[in-house]
């Protein structure tokens, strides 16, 4: 039997929602394409995004370069820590990151142990090259930033930026203005960051070139309290304890948002609300509860900004638990590096006391949520195989057909397609085939409504819906058709009620 | 007299639209950054540059990687042909674009020369270093790529694109498909393209980084027609012929969208329709039809792919004529050689034959026009400096005030702030200086609107909205309110009839 996953990314390649880059010279890994209907979903999810943290919680978004010269980097940390422990074939020269090797091989995770650890590991688990069988040679550090030069000859370097929070952190002098001084606030950028793996292997869940939307709160260490916190203190949290993960117990810890703070279980009430506010976002794409977790990471695997990080991860058929987002404690230390490198006073005033802002980010890939939500909408119901995606985020709102390609039928739903556009529905028009295969068609790509022009709309002006989920159908006036499709879109109507029934 | 240009940064800089990226490291030039208010409005200009060719034009968008490996490159021609032509100081070895330092030092183009004849024309107007005045080198040709490596090692070098249009030519079997095989049919992508531009000096207009919205139309060369023309052949065009620059003729041709074709000035249909859509384009954000041109290439200043190109240009006080668009009969060299390249047939099938599509372009650059709308939306009127965008355009689209910081004003004013935010409005609250300064600081950044409350909003329910281009104000119900500044905004209702006039 084929794996989900399979189907999933078979029926993205064919329909256009994903495909794997540069494909006619035979792609690179790391690299993929997000095609017609993938770049309509991708933009809804982000636009989704922009109304949690920009219009929700009155962030401000910004938008810089993705080339950012190394010194930036280098106060940063990234230059000296954003590293990889790569290991070659001895044999045939194939590089590989040993922490995927291991997972791949062992199942273990060994992020954050020193190299000496990871040849003993490497040793002990008698761990081979991917490819060729051979013997791997020693453990060594790779920078996974992409590096090139700015202007002619080598005299400038850059980097392309492997998160946006840095064009934040740098810009706080101006950015504090803009809040007047107001804490806590909060900054987002979304846009593309950049890693430059050592041997990519997982598809869409191990890009080189991904889009991220990071927002930084920068707040008073003497104030971690999140205006809105009351709203998100009953919130349920499924937590993986890294003293858990540590004893390789696989436990997870079920606690509301306010009791997560108060046992001490996550450090403060801005880190507590964020994971809440994840999780919202999570169910709002369509990924179950149940498939939900934050895992705490341990010492070894925390980035080196941060005291403490957790992983909102997403269950999924193919990757088991995938990290979608990170919710990160950075404190003070970006701030107090650029302040350093750069001789610039990054200090504000609050409550009369000059304060150097600590900051949280909740740092969200938007392509791993992306393919989670087509596999987790994937329903395979014997032959009818369909995208079951939230009405919101389907790339088409409304397929239009004529029943059949005769007796004025199509340039009919041709109008109705063209008057529903223009009041702003993503309609599609589809004449090809069999009325049922335009059906299967439209479902597959998990558009949830289908208006079907037949005979009788010829002598009374009425069309069908069809529902996706049900394939139930009701009968409704052209005239009342965009105000029903809005509120079975929009306002949760009930669809039976809407219109007539129609018997198949 | 201090240039408008430079009142207009001031104010760019100052209330968050723009400021030039990596500021407290001293910058780099060729970067900027998109403050909170420029984000909202670059976000906008994307967005209805959507509206535009997206719904409008009803073509597909995706999204592909900026990092590019370099056989793609090698088929489309930009590793031999995407070269500035670079000399160095002898003396304090500065780098500058020959092409850059003639127009500054001379007025003259001479894009397209070869480099004996750049050499000599150096020479002969005597040009030198800007920086020391020392004497310049010989012209050597500069690939204006970032370059990098994907992995580990140089194995595999890849450049970050330098235009979005290869993403789409490359996924041109799978587009197609989408597309059903009808022609003509369009694909659009919009995100970061990079020139790395050998010592830019001219601030937002020079980027080395940018963001760029191109559309690729495929067609059947035998049928050059585009399905709308009849909607667009009556819009006037201004024309800088090629052959009248040639000649250092000034002169513009007047002419409109039909007779441009018919008297063979535009080459096809398609790409005089593009003419005038990109004319309406930039209408819609405020550029005056005065201000817009449409300049011929000449064949030396045509990129390597295109047989016929015409810029959009828009004057500037401080930059001349600035190019933000360009219209590019690319014909079907770019398909063909990755056809070439990628050995994959790349033709498909078009009333029974087969055929390789050409392609017309309309590749925009989204910062020029940023910044030509600031400069054509600032109105100095004595003391009283602001920004004329269009309503849709301005970033913060109502101001909501408390007239007074007492008497519950405020807490009313905040109420009326999250109501409007609610219904979808953006709204920005203050209450920090008197009135007067806070309608100087709403214009300034442009907001068309601003809601005061007032004493009498406590009293009978009412407030102030005020008219940002005539500080004309009238009273409205707050019940009615929400309704009333639709009215104003989106369907052009006349400010002065929606309520009851208010005497200063």
């Amino acid at each position: 039997m084929k794996q989900k996953h399979e189907e999933v990314m078979e029926l993205a390649r064919r329909r256009g929602f994903i495909w794997p880059s540069f494909e006619i010279y035979g792609g690179v890994s790391g690299f993929y394409d997000f095609g017609p209907l993938g770049a309509i979903m991708k933009n809804k999810i982000i636009q989704k995004w922009r109304e949690f943290y920009v219009v929700g919680e009155g962030f401000f978004e910004i938008d810089s370069p993705t080339i950012t010269p190394e010194e930036v980097l280098r106060a940063s940390g990234h230059v000296d820590h954003f590293v990889d422990a790569m290991v070659e074939c001895q044999k045939c020269g194939e590089a590989f990151k040993v922490t995927d090797l291991a997972r791949e091989q062992t199942g273990k995770y060994i992020e954050g142990a020193p190299k000496e650890e990871m040849e003993e590991f490497i040793k002990k688990n008698k761990m081979r090259c991917l490819e060729c069988g051979g013997e791997l040679g020693k453990v060594f550090d790779f920078n996974a930033m992409f590096r090139t030069a700015i202007g002619p000859g080598n005299k400038r370097v850059g980097y392309l930026r492997p998160e946006t929070a840095q064009g934040i952190f740098i810009d706080f002098k101006r950015l504090q203005r803009h809040a007047r001084g107001k804490l806590p606030f909060g900054v987002v950028q979304i846009g593309k960051g950049y890693r430059n793996e050592i041997s990519p292997r997982q598809g869409i869940i191990r890009l080189r070139e991904f889009t991220m939307a990071e927002a930084e709160v920068f707040f008073d260490p003497e104030d971690q309290h999140h205006p809105k916190f009351s709203e998100m203190a009953g919130e349920q949290l499924r937590l993986w304890l890294a003293k858990d993960q540590e004893k390789d117990d696989k436990k997870l810890t079920e606690v509301i948002v306010e009791q997560a703070v108060k046992r001490g279980l996550v450090c403060n009430e801005l880190m507590a609300y964020y994971l809440g506010f994840t999780k919202r976002f999570l169910l709002e794409l369509g990924i179950p509860g149940a498939a939900i977790r934050f895992r705490e990471q341990t010492s070894g695997q925390r980035a080196h900004y941060s005291k403490e990080t957790w992983d909102a991860e997403v269950l999924t058929e193919r990757f088991g638990w995938v990290e979608i987002a990170g919710i990160a404690y950075r404190t003070d230390y970006d701030l107090s590096r650029h302040a350093k490198f750069s001789k610039e006073d990054l200090t504000i005033f609050s409550g009369g006391k000059k304060v150097l802002c600590h900051v949280v980010e909740p740092s969200y890939g938007i392509d791993r949520p992306f393919y989670c939500t087509l596999e987790h909408s994937y329903v395979p119901e014997g032959k009818r195989k369909y995208l079951r995606l939230k009405k919101w985020l389907a790339p088409i709102t409304v397929g239009v057909f004529p029943l059949l390609n005769r007796d004025g039928m199509p340039e009919k739903a041709l109008d109705v397609h063209k008057s529903l556009r223009s009041k702003g529905f993503m309609t599609e028009y589809d004449d090809a085939g069999s009325i049922g295969r335009r059906y299967a068609r439209a479902d597959e790509i998990g558009t949830p409504y289908c208006v079907t022009v037949d005979h009788q709309t010829l002598e009374d002006g009425t069309v069908t819906i069809r529902n996706r989920d049900t394939a139930a159908q009701v009968r409704v006036t052209l005239a009342e058709l965009p105000r029903i499709l809005h509120s079975v879109i929009c306002e949760e109507a009930q669809f039976e009620s809407v219109g007539k029934p129609v018997k198949e």
